[in-house]
């Protein structure tokens, strides 16, 4: 049978394959968005075997193994790694049309040179192959391999960052790949749960080294570590909630209040939660607008839903679904207190509702340009095609979203949002996908053949835009392309 | 003209064509959702005309018919049969692009083959073939002409099953066609109306034999029918709501309190009906995966949206639309409540508003796997494009939701939730377009032209997925098919 | 470079070039909706310049160049006109898939006979030249130059309508161009500002010379204004808002007493606001039906999200999102309680947000036929794609829900919805589009290469059933074609 991955993947006209091959094709990855682990970075981890490297903490392939019927045992259970990988061989041949099935076979292809479908009949040949040329790499080895020049972790405010300043400082260190952690304070917004934030704000007195035990220093104790992400190269924030509150933030006094209480143990009213949640959401927008950060908002996913196995495997175990709450009406409220108060900070915004594409872009564009001098262009964007709807189909729709209400060629691409150093390949997938639409949109007559103008929107989006955006420093052989 | 129904019909290319031809052609169809009339399948009905068979009951060509200005009386009302078969014949060259026009001219080639465009210049032609041709016809000739192995028939626990037991026992019953009934309990929820629950009541307490005058009662009927339709060969429960409640269950005092005010005639308040359906709707639940049936949950019609329609000509009529209704907290709450307790069936969710297949894939996938052993593939499905989504841009979204956030393979694939005896048609319809979106992806170089495995997924798509799911067992010519 | 604007631009199929060449090219355009000047139109008004022309009130080019970092001061500020011209020049570059580059090009051709591509490097040619021939151009000669048939403009019923009364009676008067008015009392509807609607009550009281100081006095000026509009040859009334609101209406006295305290400076509660709301709304619409006028109802568009825009430069000037409000609740309400009351007028419905195009047209389905005699075919109307979906992707999925769920050759077709006067050319765009929908389908074998067919249902919504739905009164060179 006749490769999957072929030179021309994905590419299906003339014009497809002419903007791949000549403009997309070997321009760094600046994957700004991921959750790979800093230890692993500044270790330059390895790799026993394939089942490590790639069933560890998969949540998008346990999913696909629940439904093709693997017990749990093989998922994130204790069963043999050769078992669960034979497992998750066995369900790739069922992942026909999801974009497991070419992640996988790009990976195999891009990670180890092995051009083979997966099923149960090649895992042991792949298994075999895989392993023994883990041998020979780590972390680092892997980031070469697919030319990553920026990866950005995703880091909690109360994190030390050791791992952040080994990367920075010490010698031998990546040395073609800057690693910038990213200030997500997730867990400083546990307002609902005063258990969960008491030792939250322990963790982040000592962080800090400051008191945390009122409102103020807590605050205060956030911001210090907001200048300490800065000073290892952070140059952006990011939210997770299922929704932004639609409720006026607290006064400090009213905000001291309700923060006490949780410090006594008592959990606050649904509304005194949701205005804090807002207050802090503020706070953040107006310091990342103050540093000149983009702050990004992942907004849409309806977490755990399953209770019971929330309670026995624990969150980021693929149990999340997608959110109907309502989007606009806190969101619009929140950009447009930043708006007025003139602290509105580039903005990010992730979707996870397809039917939501078109809401959230029409908002985005309602708030671009404003009090910023000299005026950022593209200043508010709509991410990439996030988690469930990072595939073909969810790729193309947001890529339409952004171009049929605003600005494609200001469009700052791809991330992986992953945990796993095969991953990278997605930026192939995505670029391929990109060359595709514009290729055929330019064989269509949709679009001008002028080649430089659709070559100079290629790179602008593959990594330019990105690096102009937040302003990243790339370093060794990529430091002439930021 | 040339013909529409080729036999390349929706089939774009050579590989599209291949896998129709050497695979989906001349499987047997097993039709588990409909609504045909157990009595007519029992009886082998006969036809007198093409209206009969064709426009009795049809409410989508009424509403289409209505659209173009054609009167009541030549829709529902007492206009002659054959004036009403032409005005739907002016009609249907104004359905250019709506599945009607498909429709109609596949079940006229398919069922009399007569291929023909029909429209006021060949009404007369038409209507004359046909009713020539339906009087060697009956229900069990046709249900042979489309290779129909199983039929699934929507019935009410409080309805005796005759039909249902004469097919099964009598000699000379439809000999190749399984007909099983579903159990579809609506009427047994109408518990924001008094009157017709009361009346309803009554009719159970007949079909049961029971006393159903206090809760306990009327669970136990329900719960004895559910038995008396397991022994008819029912394998599925089936449920039509604009959306699941959001509220916690009551328990059996709660219960029991709002069933006696209900038996005295009251109209609970809206929280107290919600939760006495929930409550039902998790013993139902409970019972389908006692069962090992799967339940079927019809979801997010918004019906009798006219007034004066409902009011003149009652339900069924053509006058529901697309609800808009926040789906997933309710449906999350269900889920997670059944899976908690251990008692989540087979759950198949069929969702009417286009926006939201997304999220209704994404909410079951969070629920595959758990606690069944052995693992149960493809627990959860989510329902082939139903009603206002039949069509090929609805189950084109159907099947890529299906496909990008779980597994192609593991579909149960189609069902005509019809009235009509034509309508087995539709399986052809389903089978060409998947087999065309399969097609074209392979010729475009996005699935391998792998055709042992592509030939097995439109199997088991076309009907042995559906065969195993429910458990049925096939009988006459396709008994060796289960 | 070649051409983007060539003879088949769009148009990807023989069949597609066919249909356009043959049947849609050259009809008549009836632009039944936007907002051009009457005082202009009457005035045959001259433009100076291309930025006059083109960049006045056109707030989808200022949102581009917002995007693309322009400053305000060269979208809606006090730049030099050809400063602005030359900051829009450079943002069209960067419009590649937005609806904008398409535009800006047909319009260039089509106004001007300017084909070039519009940027930094083109700028002052395209200026110098498009000026140059606008001093040979007046408002007439664009209507003549695009084949207007007829204009629709959106008036208040404050609106002496002195211009329509000049255009309809003055001699030398556009010859070929009917112009009526549309009654948009969105102004009349201001009940949750007091301010802002006792201002308005003086407006009425002067426009209708009668008393609006109390709420029977108030509806009867509105009726008087209805009557005069009629008299001008409106036949439709339009209606902007968010969300139809889902409460009961108020009887006289109930009405009479809001508008009293709202005429004494007090601001209403907003169920009282709504309720008044849906009064008026019930009101209008009986008024439209006893008049056999349309109603348009355009929905779903959250307006004026940045406050500290609109304070600086007012409505209508780019920041205004799509809303994610619940549509059917209140819809729902509305229809039934018109065709309840056998008042329910043929009514258009635009939707701005694509994940509710299928919600709109099941609602319209549901209302079709009733009460009319004889019955209006087409009665409901899905209207087409509407501001951020009037673009390829947004007019395919609107014409695909009217097709799917309801009768395309019914559909009474593309309006511009604009404030200029090269805007006309959006109706060839939409045409082009049509054609190749059709054309492809014809090759793809899913309709009828059944010329004749298909050639009229191009001719039907590219003007006829426009003309025949509204009952317009077309004149001079197009007289005949009423």
């Amino acid at each position: 049978m006749a490769s999957l991955i072929t030179d021309d993947f994905l590419l299906s006209t003339g014009a497809s394959r002419r903007l791949y091959h000549d403009c997309a094709m070997g321009l760094p990855i600046v994957d700004y968005h991921g959750h790979l682990s800093p230890r692993d970075l500044a270790a330059h981890r390895r790799f026993d075997n394939l089942a490590e490297l790639w069933l560890e903490g998969d949540h998008y392939k346990w999913r696909a193994m629940r439904a093709a019927g693997v017990p749990e045992t093989h998922c994130t259970g204790a069963a043999d790694p050769y078992d669960k990988f034979v497992a998750f061989a066995r369900t790739v041949p069922q992942t026909l049309r999801n974009p497991l099935y070419h992640w996988t076979h790009l990976e195999l292809v891009r990670g180890f040179g092995i051009d083979l479908p997966l099923n149960r009949d090649t895992a042991k040949e792949v298994w075999d192959t895989a392993n023994d040329k883990l041998q020979a790499m780590d972390a680092r080895t892997l980031l070469d391999r697919f030319g990553v020049a920026l990866v950005g972790t995703t880091d909690d405010p109360a994190d030390g960052l050791e791992h952040h300043r080994l990367l920075t400082t010490a010698p031998g260190m990546l040395p073609d790949t800057a690693v910038v952690p990213t200030y997500r304070p997730d867990a400083a917004l546990r307002v609902d749960d005063p258990t969960a934030m008491r030792a939250y704000l322990d963790r982040l007195a000592v962080a800090n080294d400051s008191d945390c035990s009122n409102y103020l220093g807590y605050v205060e104790a956030l911001k210090g570590r907001h200048g300490a992400f800065e000073a290892l190269g952070c140059r952006s924030s990011d939210h997770g909630m299922t929704v932004m509150p639609d409720v006026a933030p607290l006064d400090d006094a009213g905000a001291g209040r309700v923060f006490n209480r949780l410090c006594d143990g008592a959990r606050p009213t649904a509304e005194e939660a949701a205005r804090l949640t807002t207050t802090m959401m503020l706070t953040f927008g107006r310091w990342a607008h103050e540093a000149g950060w983009a702050q990004q908002l992942h907004l849409g996913a309806l977490r755990n839903v399953h209770p019971r196995a929330m309670q026995t495997l624990g969150p980021d175990t693929g149990f999340d679904a997608i959110s109907d709450d309502r989007q606009a009406p806190g969101l619009v409220r929140y950009l447009a207190a930043l708006a007025d108060a003139g602290t509105l900070p580039k903005t990010v915004l992730y979707n996870l509702n397809p039917a939501d594409n078109y809401l959230f872009m029409s908002i985005a564009q309602s708030f671009q340009g404003g009090h910023d001098a000299p005026p950022v262009p593209g200043k508010m964007q709509l991410g990439a095609g996030w988690w469930h709807l990072d595939q073909i189909e969810g790729m193309t729709w947001q890529l339409n979203a952004v171009s049929n209400l605003g600005l494609l060629p200001r469009f700052i691409g791809m991330l992986t949002d992953s945990r796993s150093f095969l991953s990278f390949a997605r930026h192939e997938y995505f670029r391929r996908l990109l060359c595709d639409l514009l290729g055929r949109e330019v064989e269509a007559g949709l679009l001008p053949a002028d080649w430089d103008l659709l070559g100079e929107l290629v790179r602008d989006i593959c990594y330019r835009n990105t690096v102009r955006y937040f302003g990243f420093q790339l370093k060794g052989r990529w430091a002439e392309w930021s």
